[in-house]
C-alpha cells in the first residue's frame, strides 16, 4: 500500500466552513472574520467574552534536536490534538505560521504530516491571512521614519553610526544582509551602513507573539529603541513617532487565526518568529484564547527542546504567566540514529546500537525539560521502518530516565495513532504534577543567564564573549533592561554552536558574537556561532521547482 | 450644517453582506472568496462562465492636472456608478488599490469622497485582500534569486553591472533608492550597486493589470529582461527559473477584489500601478470581468489626462483590445482657479478671471482625449464654495471646445448628485459616437513614441536624450522591442516635467532621464525630469499621527 503523501491528502481533506469549527468552540459567525471558506480571524470582542472562564491545561509538544531524518514535532502536535478530541477531551491546537522566504529556499514548509496534518495546508505556507506582511510592513514604516528623522535634520540627534533598527524581508535574500544605503546624492540621505533579518526574526514580531492585546502591542512598540545617541541615551520608536502608525497596521494581524485538522477539530495558527533566531513559539494572545476555549490546549515551540521549550518556558511563560501542565518530547527511530551517528542513506537498516547511542539526545532533553518541574513524555513519531527491537530499546532506555516513551502512529492513522499518548497526557495534566518554574531568576546578570543556559542547558563549558559584548551588557543593565530575559539565537542541530555536532555533546564553548536589546519585546537576543538572522537560499533553491500545473495546483512547494 | 468628514461617513455606511453585491451581478456565494465580511475575491471559474455575453460599454474618467485643491476623480467615478445605477442602468466600477507607502506619508489615502466612496474604506488603505504583499513578495523573490544565482557560480554568465532587476517595498523609503548590497565578505555574494522602487512600480505590478489570466501572467513573469550579459544578449526571470514560483504568489492576487458603494452597487478595486511612474490603470481582469456583468463600467485612469488618460488608451486598451465608449474628464473650480495662477490659501475667494484663465488646462485634455476618437464631457465636481459665475464660466468655455460641463453633486448627495452626468455619458456611451484610436501604431520607432507623446500630449517643443538612451532604445529595437508602446513616468502636476508649471504649457523640452525595459509587461519606461521610482516621506509624515484611538478607530489615516 502506497501511503499518499502529504499534499494529497491535504487536498482531499474534507474541510468543514470554518463558521462550523468556530460554532465548535461556541463561537458564533459574528465572531468570526473569514479569510476565504476555511479560514478566520476571531473579533476580539468575541475573546474578551472568555476573561472569566477557567483556563484549560497547556501542553507544550518539543523534541529531540532536528535531524535531516525528520522527527514530526508540528506532526506530533498535531496528532495529539486529534487525539485527545477523540477520547473525548475538548482540545485546541495552537501553531505557529510558516515564514515565506525559506518555503522558497531549502524545501517546502508543511502543517504536520501524514494524516496529522492542519489545512489549508497551501494558504498556510503562501500569505495566509497576511499577517507576516504586516509584520514585514510595520517593521520598514519604522525603518523609513527612521531615516527620514535624520534626512529632515535630525532633531533626536540619532547617531547615525548607532542605528541599531535594520530593515526585514520575508525572504532569503543573504545579498540584503549588509548593505550601504541612502547612496546617490542630497535627495536620497545620508550615506550609512544597514542590513535587512528576515522578517520572523523581527521585534516587531515577537512583539506580535507576546502581546496580551492591542494596547499592549503599540504600547511595546513605542519601548523599542531604534538608535542611540553619541552620549550613548537610547532613541524609542515612541520618539521617532511611528508606534501608532505600526499599531494601525498590526491591528488585524494580531487577532488569532482558526483552521482545522484533517478531523475538523480547531486549530490556532498565529505568529511564528524562528525559535534558533527568536523566541519561537506562537502568539500568547492565541495561546490565552485557546485555554479558555477548550480544556487542553496542545502547543509546540519551535526545533529541538534546547532552543524552543527553554524559550517557552524562559520567555513566554515567565511574560505571559503561563504554566505549562505537561510536556511532550518528540523523538523518531531514524533521528536517535542520526544523533547516533548513522549517516542518513544508512537510515533503512536496522541498527540498535546506534538508536541507544542517540538516547544520549533524548536524556539530556528529558532531564532539561524535567528542570523545568513541567512532567515529560516521549512521543515515538512511528515510521513504518521502525524495527521492534529498536523501538524496546527506547522504551527501555527512557524507563531509566524515570519516563516512559509511547508509540504514536499519528502519520498513518490520525487522531487513532495518538489515543494512549493522548489518555497519559491527559492524566499528566489532570494530576497537577508540574512544578513549573523558568531557569533563572529575572534579577540575575545579564551574562549570567547565558552562562546558567549554556552550561544547564547545553552542558558547555564555557560562553566566549568580547569585552565589547560584555560592556554592552553591562550597559543595558545599567540602563534598567538587566531584569530581561535572553533569546539564545544558535543552530538547532546541535545543544552547542556547531551544526555537525550531534547527540549529547559536553566540553564545547558557546561563542556569542553579537547581542540585541529588544526593549519591547522584554528580552535579549544573543546571537551564538554563525547563526544568521538572514538565510540565504541554496544553490537550487524549491522556487526552481514552484509552479502550478495544468489544474492550478501548485507543484513543488511541499 | 456641517457635512461629516469622509472617514465619518463611511464608518457610519450601511453595508450589504458582500454575497448581496455578489448576487446583484448573478454571482453565488460559492463564487467568492470572501475577505471579512464586505470584502470578496471572485474565482476565475466563475468569470470564466461568463465568456459568451456580451460586453458592457467602457467608461473613463480622467481629469485635469491634479493641484493641492483637489479634483475628486475617485470621487467622481464612484458618484458616476451610482448615478448609473439610481437612473436604472446595471453599472459597475472599477477602480486601483492604494499603495501602502504613500498613505504614511504626504496624506491618507481614501476611495472617493463624502457621499461618493467605495467601502471599506480602511481596509482598502491598510492591506486589503494582501496583493500588493503578493507583488512585493514575487519581486523580491525574483530579486533574490537573482544575486543567489551569481552568488553560486553565476552559470547563466550574468554581468554583475548589468543586473536592471531591482528590489521592491511598499513603502516611502528614500534610503532605498540606491544601495551597495551584498557587503559583509564571503558568505554574503558580490558587492554591487541596488536599489528599491515602491512596489506600484514594479513590473509585475504591471503585468498583474494586464495579464488575461494567471498562465498569461505566468508567461509574462518568465519574459521580464533581469540583467545583461557581457555580450548584452539579456537574461530573463524565466533562466533564473523564478516565474513559476512568482506566479504561485500571485494566484489569488489576480482575482478581481468586490466591494461596495455606499449606495451598494458593486465595485472592483484590483491592481494599482501609479500613473506618474507605470501605467496607472486597474487590471485587465478587473476591467473584462465587470464588462460581461454590468452594462455599463466606469473605470478611471491615474491623475491628470496627459499622464492617466494617454497610458489607458496606449497601454492598456491597445494591448487589452479594449474600446471606450466615452469618457468623463472631472474638473473643479478651486482646481482651475490653481491652474489659473491662484495660491491655495485664496481659493475661497470668486475669481472668475482665473477660472478662465484656468480653462486652458481643461481645454487642453479636451482637445487630446477628442484626439483618441474617444467623445468627451466635462464632470464639474461641485465644491459649496463655487460661484453661479464661475460654474457659468467654465459652463461656457467648454462650449467652445464643442462638449458640455455638468455640475455634479454626488459628494454632497451620492448619486443623486450625478443623475444628469449619468444620463449624458449613457446616452454617449450607447451611441457609438467613439472611434478609438491609440495615438501611435505600434511599428513607429520607440523615440518617435516618445516624441508623439511629447508633442501632441504635453506640447513641448523637443525631447532631450543622452546618447546613450538613444541607443539603448535603439538597441531594445534591434532586439525585437521596438514595437512596444512607451509608458511616460513624470510629474503629474503639469503638462511639462516642471511640477510648478501649470495651466497650459508651451515652449517646453521634456528631458529623458532613464529608460527601463518592461519585456514582461511589454512597454518601455520612459522617466523624465525629477520622477522618483521610489519616494521619499515629508519631513512630517502622516505617520506620526496616525494611531488607534480608544474606540479602537483608526485616526489619521484619512
Amino acid at each position: 500500500m502506497t501511503q499518499p503523501s502529504d499534499i494529497e491528502i491535504a487536498r482531499a481533506a474534507k474541510k468543514l466552513p470554518i463558521q462550523e469549527i468556530g460554532a465548535k468552540l461556541g463561537l458564533a459567525p459574528k465572531d468570526l472574520i473569514p479569510f476565504g471558506h476555511d479560514k478566520a480571524k476571531i473579533e476580539p470582542e468575541a475573546l474578551a467574552r472568555l476573561d472569566d472562564r477557567p483556563d484549560g491545561k497547556l501542553i507544550l509538544v518539543t523534541a529531540i534536536n532536528p535531524t535531516p531524518a525528520g522527527e514530526g514535532k508540528t506532526t506530533t502536535t498535531v496528532g495529539l490534538g486529534d487525539g485527545l478530541n477523540r477520547i473525548g477531551k475538548k482540545a485546541m491546537i495552537c501553531i505557529r505560521e510558516a515564514s515565506l522566504g525559506p518555503n522558497f529556499g531549502m524545501k517546502g514548509g508543511a502543517a504536520g504530516g501524514g494524516h496529522a496534518q492542519i489545512v489549508p495546508m497551501e494558504d498556510m505556507n503562501l500569505h495566509f491571512t497576511g499577517d507576516f506582511h504586516a509584520i514585514t510592513s510595520a517593521h520598514n514604516l519604522l525603518s523609513a521614519m527612521i531615516d527620514n528623522h535624520i534626512y529632515w535634520g535630525n532633531e533626536l540627534e540619532i547617531d547615525m553610526r548607532r542605528v541599531v533598527w535594520r530593515r526585514v524581508l520575508d525572504m532569503n535574500d543573504r545579498a540584503l544582509r549588509q548593505i550601504t544605503a541612502s547612496l546617490g546624492g542630497v535627495s536620497n540621505g545620508f550615506p550609512r551602513e544597514a542590513g535587512f533579518d528576515i522578517t520572523v526574526a523581527s521585534e516587531v514580531m515577537a512583539i506580535l507573539c507576546l502581546a496580551k492585546d492591542l494596547a499592549d502591542l503599540e504600547s511595546r512598540l513605542g519601548d523599542m529603541i531604534v538608535a542611540y545617541r553619541r552620549d550613548r541615551s537610547p532613541v524609542y520608536a515612541r520618539d521617532i513617532g511611528a508606534h501608532g502608525a505600526m499599531a494601525v497596521l498590526l491591528k488585524d494581524a494580531i487577532k488569532p487565526n482558526l483552521v482545522q485538522t484533517l478531523e475538523n477539530n480547531p486549530a490556532f495558527v498565529h505568529g511564528g518568529p524562528f525559535a534558533n533566531i527568536a523566541h519561537g513559539c506562537n502568539s500568547v494572545v492565541a495561546t490565552r484564547a485557546a485555554l479558555k476555549l477548550a480544556d487542553y490546549v496542545v502547543t509546540e515551540a519551535g526545533f529541538g527542546a534546547d532552543l524552543g521549550a527553554e524559550k517557552f518556558f524562559d520567555i513566554k511563560c515567565r511574560k505571559a504567566g503561563l504554566t505549562p501542565a505537561a510536556s511532550v518530547l518528540v523523538a523518531t527511530i531514524r533521528a536517535l540514529k542520526m544523533n547516533g551517528g548513522v549517516a542518513k542513506e544508512d537510515l533503512g537498516a536496522e541498527n540498535v546500537e546506534a538508536v541507544r547511542k542517540g538516547c544520549a539526545n533524548l536524556a539530556r532533553h528529558i532531564e532539561n525539560v524535567k528542570s523545568f518541574g513541567v512532567p515529560v513524555v516521549v512521543a515515538i513519531n512511528h515510521f513504518s521502518g521502525d524495527s521492534d527491537a529498536e523501538i524496546a530499546e527506547v522504551q527501555n532506555y527512557v524507563k531509566t530516565q524515570g519516563t516512559e516513551a509511547i508509540i504514536c502512529r499519528h502519520w498513518a492513522e490520525g487522531g487513532a495513532g495518538t489515543e494512549e499518548l493522548a489518555r497519559r497526557v491527559a492524566e499528566i495534566a489532570d494530576s497537577d504534577m508540574s512544578h513549573f518554574a523558568p531557569l533563572y531568576p529575572d534579577e540575575k546578570p545579564l551574562f549570567k543567564k547565558i552562562e546558567e543556559i549554556a552550561k544547564r542547558i547545553y552542558r558547555a563549558d564555557e560562553v566566549i564573549a568580547d569585552k565589547k559584548i560584555r560592556d554592552q551588557l553591562r550597559e543595558w543593565e545599567n540602563q534598567g533592561y538587566g531584569n530581561l530575559p535572553v533569546c539564545m539565537a544558535k543552530t538547532q542541530y546541535s545543544f552547542s554552536t556547531d551544526p555537525a555536532l550531534r547527540g549529547a555533546p559536553t566540553g564545547h564553548t558557546i561563542p556569542v558574537r553579537e547581542v540585541r536589546l529588544s526593549a519591547g519585546a522584554g528580552f535579549v537576543v544573543v546571537i551564538c556561532g554563525e547563526i544568521m538572522t538572514m538565510p540565504g537560499l541554496p544553490r537550487h533553491p524549491a522556487a526552481e521547482k514552484i509552479c502550478l500545473n495544468d489544474a492550478g495546483e501548485i507543484e513543488g512547494l511541499f
